[in-house]
């Protein structure tokens, strides 16, 4: 038996009370695409709003293998131990279904937080468009600071696009590389390092502390070829390894240093602001254009047409305006 | 007296006999905003469509004072002289108007080139938004290339959105670099190395030959750490001087080099298809959402609208959504 659908302030209330069982199915309803369950999700969002806002946002990408499960289970574990603090893990992960889940943000991958009150996992939303999950994530991390979590992490593959959707919704992006820079870099997106406001070199353990070492020296050199970054703060690169657990506290250091420092600067509210801003004018344009390229007649030309201007029989521009006269 | 309004065949054969005042003037109308001149504009292009895409595309950028002008002085000239080429010289300038007019392709700043018949130079089109200019000088580049210019340069200065719009029409672009990495640096975007097919040092030259090696060194080192380009090429860096020439012919053999192997591995003409593609979704995206904020009560919500979402009062979602319902 399915559970008794709730009302929006049943979840309002539940989920500022710390329950994780509605904060999971709120979760699960911003993620539904049924527009009653949307409309719904709205109510509930809109209710918690001003509870919102208070944690600190960090993303977090890297390859796939660079250790991202291994150092958010270690950073994690650090934050809520050590720390005293509550953490919400979220990810983003549009394209991979690798055996009907998202990889990212697995459970079994980080069996301590897993099994840890004050630690909230939840994998990628599996819809399918980037947008798609990009507004879940949003708005499931909206729901998490309503249930009081400190931190959210949002974890994410650095390859494709959706690195630069996370980036627009964190306070702090951090890129885990690989020592011996080379082969390992293949899949990583360019302008991603320069997106970042820190890298860590990961598995800086065992024998593989003078790659790592070597690695760092390269990358700040690097760096330094860099035009500044908005936020006027230096990009550190820092040694980590989730095995003996080197910089993990550091590097926590460094996110809060981060936070002060642009909260005084004013960027951290000016960052947040573009933010909710991009958020509401990119809402829009996907609204129109997914509008627009679900009209029949629209649907119907645009192979044609598509194949007429990748052939250069017709400009881009004329294109455009012949579907958008059988759109008017 | 203004000159006679000429028709679509007649400004489509003057154009392919090589009229420059006919070029010139048909820029001047796919420049125009009038929706009439619009309309004879897309007539002109649709007929010299057939004569273009030989060119080859190159795109450059640097900060103001790099040495733009005076390098595409050097390398225009080398083009004409050495290698018996056309060449046409277009800029984008979307947000300066200094002095009535952009300085970008200013004429006195390139004298040789501006007296040679076999280069055509054109100033940025003043329009206001960065899409009706971009718009403009695509279509600027398609008339450029069915004069019969073998080359044509896209100067803009990297400091804004503007090269990475000049980087989406370009087959090659390119970086030009100061010596001395630091202090001229801060106005360049993040991100723009990475886009680059190639670096120039420039005004290696005088005393400065030094600190000219010593970058490119250190730029050398850098782009070893980013991940490979998609072009499958290398970024070379090269050092170059319009005082001295040194570079210059070097820097055409590296643009030749590119493009035949980018040909024959086939990059060159997917990154054309795919530029083809992008200006036909971005001309949609454009035209429907500049309808969208053109609708009077959208226009008349949308302040409050931003406000309530700048202050966290509403979500980004909710705020859309009731956007989209005014319109609706
Ligand atoms: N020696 C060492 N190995 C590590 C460390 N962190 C992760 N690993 C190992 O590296 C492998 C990949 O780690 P994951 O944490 O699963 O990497 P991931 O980035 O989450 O990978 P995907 O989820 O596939 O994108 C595993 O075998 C880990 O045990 C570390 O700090 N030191
Ligand atoms: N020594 C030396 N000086 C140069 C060289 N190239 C340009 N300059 C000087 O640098 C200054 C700027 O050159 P421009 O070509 O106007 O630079 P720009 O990038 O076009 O500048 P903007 O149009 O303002 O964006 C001028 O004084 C040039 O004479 C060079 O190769 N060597
Ligand atoms: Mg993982
Ligand atoms: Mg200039």
């Amino acid at each position: 038996m399915p559970p008794k659908r709730l009302s929006a302030p049943e979840y309002a209330t539940g989920i500022l009370a710390g329950s994780r069982t509605v904060l999971g199915r709120a979760i699960t309803l911003v993620e539904s695409t049924l527009p009653a369950d949307q409309a719904l999700a709205q109510e509930v969002l809109q209710a918690v709003l001003p509870q919102t806002g208070r944690s600190l946002r960090v993303g977090i990408t890297g390859v796939p293998g660079v250790g991202k499960s291994t150092f958010i289970e270690a950073l994690g574990r650090y934050l809520v131990e050590t720390k005293g603090l509550k953490l919400a893990v979220l990810a983003v992960d549009p394209s991979s279904q690798r055996g009907g889940g998202s990889i990212l943000g697995d459970k079994t991958r980080m069996p301590w937080l897993a099994a840890e009150p004050a630690a909230f996992i939840r994998p990628s939303p599996s819809a399918g468009s980037l947008g798609g999950v990009a507004r879940a994530t949003r708005e499931a991390l909206l729901l998490c600071e309503a249930a009081g979590h400190d931190v959210i992490f949002v974890e994410t593959v650095g390859v494709g696009q959706s690195e630069t959707t996370v980036h627009g919704m964190v306070d702090f992006f951090l890129l885990l590389m690989l020592a011996g820079a080379g082969d390992e870099l293949q899949g990583l997106k360019r302008g991603i390092m320069e997106m970042a406001d820190a890298l860590c070199i990961t598995k800086a353990d065992h024998g593989n502390e003078l790659a790592a070492r070597r690695a760092r020296l390269d990358y700040q050199n690097a760096l330094h070829l860099f035009p500044p970054a908005p936020s006027g703060q230096v990009q550190p690169v820092l040694l980590t390894s989730a095995v003996s657990g080197l910089g993990i506290a550091e590097l926590w250091t460094v996110v809060e240093t981060y936070a002060e420092a642009t909260r005084q600067n004013g960027y951290f509210e000016q960052r947040r602001q573009e933010q909710q801003l991009q958020w509401l004018h990119q809402s829009i344009a996907q609204a129109l254009e997914s509008r627009f390229y679900a009209d029949a007649a629209v649907r119907e030309r645009l192979p044609a047409v598509r194949a007429a201007v990748a052939a250069g029989q017709i400009t881009p521009m004329a294109a455009a305006a012949e579907l958008l006269g059988t759109k008017a």
